[in-house]
């Protein structure tokens, strides 16, 4: 018999039916039982009477706990008005057992996993079995909702998608925090971003973007945070500023939400996360507005600051909602020095670059901007941050042969996810979190060993 | 005034347009200059007559050169019947420039684009160059509708998309040829493939899948391996035995065909590529049966042999084209010793697996199989294996709290695009290839050190 589908039963009503997948409860009354079955569909009741039952299944009713996993044959039934469950898709309808099959046992479990409060390290070290909760599968699945309607929005923006290696010979971007790695006897690093490269693709395919995991080994423990994250990445050609770019990643960022809300809405409701505030256009002004708004309006002590400080990205998102009703809010015109050696300075406002953060619910979640195309003026840029040309010759490679005024963006999709669902702690929203002390289980404990 | 893309000028006669992007050829023609212009949408025709142009386009006319980036106003012209150019899908038409703009310069090329023969190490010098070619960037955009292809079915077939980190603690899955990390102090490994990890996700989505790239830190140098690949990856659960697998990615491998053969006309015709013989089932047989056709058609002294050697995948390829004209194959049941802890042995065939191989063209493309998926039969395997069930605590947690039947595939894109497109190397099919002397440039050279 072909396996059903738990969702698929409603309105099945009085077919036979195969189902399979987890127990997530089980309820004994008496001599009934009622189990949850858990499937990658939806949750759904059945009821094992004894005298339903054949023998085989009967003896084997009492060892069923959470989590084994079964195979159950039965017959559709209406749950009746009074007994319809109005939370669960599958809830008026229910399975009686006829026989079923064991077909993975479980051991008790080491905690209650409708009942499990915040991470704690105890649930990282239990992670594969934490991930089966309802409200942890429903953060991933939220986040391949992202994920997707970002791509499907760069495909309709005519963007090519690449792979980018992780691997990097140099640790040339300038910054510190590089993972060193053993490379055949010679010392490679993992790449903080796909900056270089999705910059040598717009040179091929004039639009392109790649999504893939970025490291930073900062010791930073904090909340948003994370040593190795998936970074969606797009970079694109021929554009007149950083506006174009703007309102490219603010078309995408539309394309993710609007995916959220099409495929979702268990997901939102399990999380009781609500989709954000969008107006018509994302607003935007210049990091001084924004600091004169946090001198006048909220007594900050910041006019001329190079950037906010994590307390005031909150405040000018709280005053973003409050104007203008907008969860997102550009910062353009950061301070050249800054931003990264690639970014263009504005000439018409020297000293500020083409730059913008786009800020989400008070947090940064992209940043991009125009970068610097002409060949020459971004050596000379590299030598002024106190850089060696020469050990960016292949990154110069497109500028060499020419390279169209371009730009483009950087996102975390960890962060984003984050944010979206209003949740505490960015590995929350991590599938496989690794941060100082932490690969699957404490490293301390996996490798015996004291860090040196 | 907006841009118009080059494939967007067809039609469009007598209109005025402003066109962008890379000079890729120029010929002079006494005084008229032909230049073509080339975008991500197609190569234009573009007619410079000193007399036609501003003054200051005229003087810039002499300065022009290959891969150039320009903004050119004209108009649309009609080339004639005589004129057009049947190769190009803008054939029908040209611009005659009225004024245009130098957005970037290119230095002399170092070889050239269009003549370039086989990739050698100045090319892959060059690389950010060279993917411009025609040819280059074709190999690409073929990729990409595989992998699009691929993504399409694994949603239609209800996988869910996860992120896979790359880092792991340990060394753990018996093989050799990790790269070694410092992670704050401790040693971390890249991923040899995401197996553990997308088991560990059928336990959450039952069926899940990855795409991502993986490391092997192998010595050898042959033109179909690569130290870094992206790998495609799905795990599904529920399953009756390997055949499902077989099913599920042999759909897989359809829709990717069939998304290159939707997409990459054009793209095929550059590559002088055929699509390959999909009969209406692709065949299957166990390994013992195929080396008895190599013994018996070949002379192949194989009999008892655990696998094939690369000439005898070729041939048993040719022996497949000619028998059932496919250019896929299975091939089930290999021993038990040649396959990794986690595979299934089949109960009614001792000391073979439910494992598979798909060969293409007489080349392994995927690798698959059923896994284990008892707790207790998993951790006999690994101490059988001669390793330590202690060292595989994160991993054994999902089958320790109930594991459904289940298997996957893993499936390399570099291998797939390298086979499909008859290229000769696989570095050819790999955006940023690492090998062993090389990352973007020569390790030596940018090192300045000799190898340990």
């Amino acid at each position: 018999m072909e396996r059903t589908l738990n969702l698929q039963t409603v309105g099945k009503i009085g077919e036979e039916v195969l189902v399979e997948g987890w127990v997530a409860a089980r309820r004994n009354m008496g001599k009934i039982v009622f189990i949850d079955l858990r499937d990658r569909s939806a949750v759904l009741q059945v009821v094992m009477v004894p005298s339903e039952l054949d023998e085989t299944s009967k003896e084997l009713l009492t060892k069923l706990r959470p989590e084994f996993v079964l195979s159950i044959k039965g017959i559709i039934n209406n749950r009746g008005a009074k007994q319809t469950n109005t939370d669960l898709p599958t809830g008026t309808v229910e399975v009686l057992a006829k026989s079923f099959e064991i077909l993975a046992e479980a051991e008790t479990l080491p905690y209650d996993l409708n009942d499990a409060e915040l991470k704690t390290d105890t649930l990282l070290d239990y992670l594969p079995l934490n991930l089966r909760r309802e409200d942890e599968k429903a953060i991933f699945k939220v986040q391949e909702s992202l994920l997707d309607g970002f791509r499907a929005y760069m495909k309709q923006k005519d963007f090519t998608e690449f792979q980018c290696s992780k691997l990097v010979a140099g640790a040339t971007e300038g910054g510190a925090n590089f993972f060193t790695l053993d490379y055949f006897g010679y010392k490679a690093y993992l790449a903080q971003s796909p900056q270089f490269y999705k910059q040598m693709a717009v040179g091929v395919f004039e639009r392109a973007f790649t999504v893939g995991q970025v490291y930073r080994a900062e010791e930073h423990d904090t909340n948003r945070h994370i040593n190795e994250y998936t970074s969606l990445d797009f970079e694109m050609g021929f554009i007149h500023d950083h506006h174009d770019i703007m309102q490219m990643i603010e078309g995408a960022v539309r394309a993710m939400i609007g995916k959220v809300a099409e495929n979702n809405t268990a997901e939102l409701k399990t999380l009781q996360a609500t989709l954000p505030e969008m107006p018509e256009q994302f607003p935007h002004m210049k990091l001084n507005e924004a600091l004169q708004i946090l001198h006048d309006e909220y007594g900050e002590d910041c006019l001329g600051e190079p950037d906010f400080e994590p307390h005031q990205e909150k405040l000018i998102g709280e005053y973003t909602k409050k104007t203008w009703n907008s969860d997102f809010l550009f910062v353009t015109h950061y301070p050249v020095a800054k931003r990264p050696m690639y970014t263009s300075e504005d000439e018409e406002d020297k000293g500020y670059t083409k730059s913008f953060d786009l800020l989400f619910r008070g947090q940064e979640m992209v940043t991009g901007g125009q970068r610097i195309h002409n060949y020459e003026k971004l050596k000379a840029n590299i030598t002024k941050w106190g850089l060696n040309p020469d050990d960016f010759e292949f990154y110069l490679i497109p500028f060499k042969y020419g390279m169209p005024p371009h730009g483009g963006i950087g996102m975390g999709l960890e962060r984003v996810t984050m944010s979206l669902l209003g949740l505490n702690n960015i590995k929350q929203a991590t599938f496989l979190p690794r941060d100082q002390v932490r690969i699957d289980l404490p490293l301390s404990k996996l490798q015996g060993e004291k860090k040196k």
